[in-house]
């Protein structure tokens, strides 16, 4: 027999999640997810699952019947998405301007696609005139963007430019809205974005496990019309849709807690209203970035493709990154993270999520940085940083 | 603007889970879900990490390195085993004895391979001069069986013989332990499995959203020399290496929750004592049994492979299966389930698992059912059963 291993009851430290995800979980959501379960053929879990879909669908602002949670994390949902959508030989077309288009065109490729790619630099968006250029060169089944790049903290402006460029040569179009759902504008029917998907674990500030996905009918109709089934068969949408369709039948045992928890997310949503919490993300880190422009250090993307959620702040001359990461998190409990791919060392990365996008999470936040700089030896200018956060936020 | 859906706190019914899983939930896992969150790469996360995995090798009574949680319900950890193992060409032997074999058959079609199957009826277990017939046969390059089939609540005896079978013509061996891990006799190394997947939502008493999943040497040197990736990105071993190996890499954000959670199930397992916990399911299922058979009813496989923890209780004459279980879900807030597939109809499935597997459950079912058959007009001796079970249990 093997022996016993000893471990310490659960304490972990109390963490403040300013990096790019998990954020700070509401305690409403703690508690949601410490309710005893039922099963998840329940004639009640059946109730909460279309209420999950109706809440699922007013974050993303669709209307599309197929919107469910996928049983896993966001790379789950990514993978629910382009593994259905993408038939062998299919050509998906994906961007290279961050880390989420490479992870992209690899699920691409085990799905059986050909990968084209369509450029611009970390850091910066897609033009939707090379977006147009590709389509017309490659002639792509599938576009995929990502509307909110976890890894540069660029949003893509203009979506809807993008799409119709790549309708216009028939294309389907998959969103990454990982790090936008919930907390950055996104209108998934306006948009005529065909397929998104998410994680609960960012500006919907929920835990990681179940993850949101929406297909229109178009994709639907692709899904369901495939010559050979999907090559997962957790993942296949059109297996799925006996259980989360209307037959309600048994396909795999739901991860029920996690939909009690994304239930109570989507619901702090409702409450607040998804346009008041757009506004909510822009004005916290807006007070954040003030803070850090008056620091010296500024932003790495321009403003016009900035995205609240995730601040790729500039590290500053004389320091470290790891130093600095290092330092907030032993002296003050708080995470923030690196840049990663072309933007390692010369970015942090810091989350403005959710619950955590609130004033006291932005100051501390600001204050830390400031001390780490000096502590560190960097030469900025702390006390304007924290001035200037103060005043935005009054 | 799509309008935000009007929906209530959350408020489910509190259900006894008796049927096929989830179990009833310990009060300590609970506490664990609720527990705020660390960052999936934060020092402290990963070592509850390498605690989860040490912990998950007791289970599983094994020393594999090679033992992790899938971001995942038990099928993900089944497809990351199937998937992983099985290379386009490649011929796999799956078993035709219930719903899960069938399951196995599937996803390894999706990875590409030929799938042969060995025979036994729903309700009986493989006999392995079969295996060995087949093995002879079909050459498989990997074979799949179900430890404790939850369909139909067998439990397949003499593991060693099936694996020697199998090994003794060069195949590699898979088991489903959905069911048993952490309720029935499970020894991985000493039964020679190669690679073994379970759900903690059964014996383990968890909820679902992280699954247990170990494979030997012999099984990742498979999974490492494949010559085309595999065809997740989600579920790639060879990728998850990276996290959950010694590197402690960024592949995806784990379902931290889900870990504290499986953490938790896992430390209750190692108080009480794998051995002790295998003889509490024995001692516990024994009176549920009892209580049955003294009722007239009896379970449906024979005495040699009687599965405690999933009961294969035989729908008495005279009436439905659907009336009784909606009796006692309506009656008591209790869930039993439905037999599936060839034993639609014929059987009641009925757990007794884990934080389940205790005297309260077992008589509340007992009772139930007793008063259901009574009142729906089965002719069975009540009395009779609740003495037994009662007998049993002092």
């Amino acid at each position: 027999m093997i022996d016993a291993p000893d471990v310490e009851e659960l304490n972990p430290p109390q963490r403040t999640l300013m990096g790019p995800g998990p954020s700070p979980v509401h305690p409403r959501v703690l508690k949601a997810m410490s309710t005893p379960l039922v099963g998840h053929l329940d004639p009640s879990f059946v109730e909460m699952m279309d209420e999950t879909q109706e809440l699922l669908r007013y974050v993303f602002q669709t209307d599309n019947e197929w919107t469910i949670p996928v049983s896993g994390t966001g790379s789950a949902a990514m993978e629910a998405a382009i593994g259905n959508l993408v038939e062998p030989g299919d050509t998906f077309l994906a961007p290279t301007n961050g880390y989420f288009g490479d992870r992209m065109a690899a699920m691409a490729r085990r799905a059986g696609g050909d990968v084209v790619r369509v450029g611009a630099p970390w850091g910066e968006p897609l033009d939707p005139d090379d977006v147009a250029d590709a389509c017309e060169e490659f002639h792509p089944d599938v576009f995929g963007f990502v509307h909110a790049e976890t890894s540069t903290g660029v949003k893509q402006p203009d979506v809807p430019a993008l799409t119709e460029a790549a309708h216009d040569h028939g294309a389907l179009v998959v969103a990454d809205t990982v790090t936008s759902i919930g907390g950055v504008e996104l209108k998934v029917d306006e948009w005529d974005i065909d397929a998104a998907y998410a994680g609960p674990q960012k500006c919907l500030s929920c835990p990681p496990g179940a993850s949101p996905l929406t297909l229109n009918d178009r994709a639907m109709d692709k899904v369901l019309g495939r010559e050979e089934p999907a090559r997962s068969w957790y993942l296949d949408l059109s297996l799925l849709e006996g259980y989360w369709g209307d037959e309600r039948a048994y396909h795999h045992t739901a991860p029920i807690t996690n939909v009690y928890a994304l239930r109570e997310a989507l619901r702090l949503v409702a409450e607040e209203g998804i346009e008041e919490r757009w506004a909510r993300h822009r004005e916290m880190a807006s007070a954040l970035k003030a803070g850090v422009e008056a620091m010296g250090l500024g932003l790495n993307p321009e403003d016009d493709y900035w995205l609240p959620s995730l601040n790729a702040v500039l590290v500053p001359d004389g320091v470290d990154d790891g130093d600095v990461i290092d330092y907030v998190l032993e002296q003050y409990d708080l995470e923030i993270a690196a840049g990663l791919g072309d933007l390692s060392g010369d970015v942090f990365r810091v989350g403005c999520m959710g619950h955590g996008a609130r004033p006291e999470n932005v100051t501390l936040v600001v204050a830390a940085l400031a001390d780490a700089f000096d502590a560190l030896g960097a030469d900025v200018d702390a006390a304007a940083g924290l001035a200037a956060t103060r005043e935005a936020l009054r």
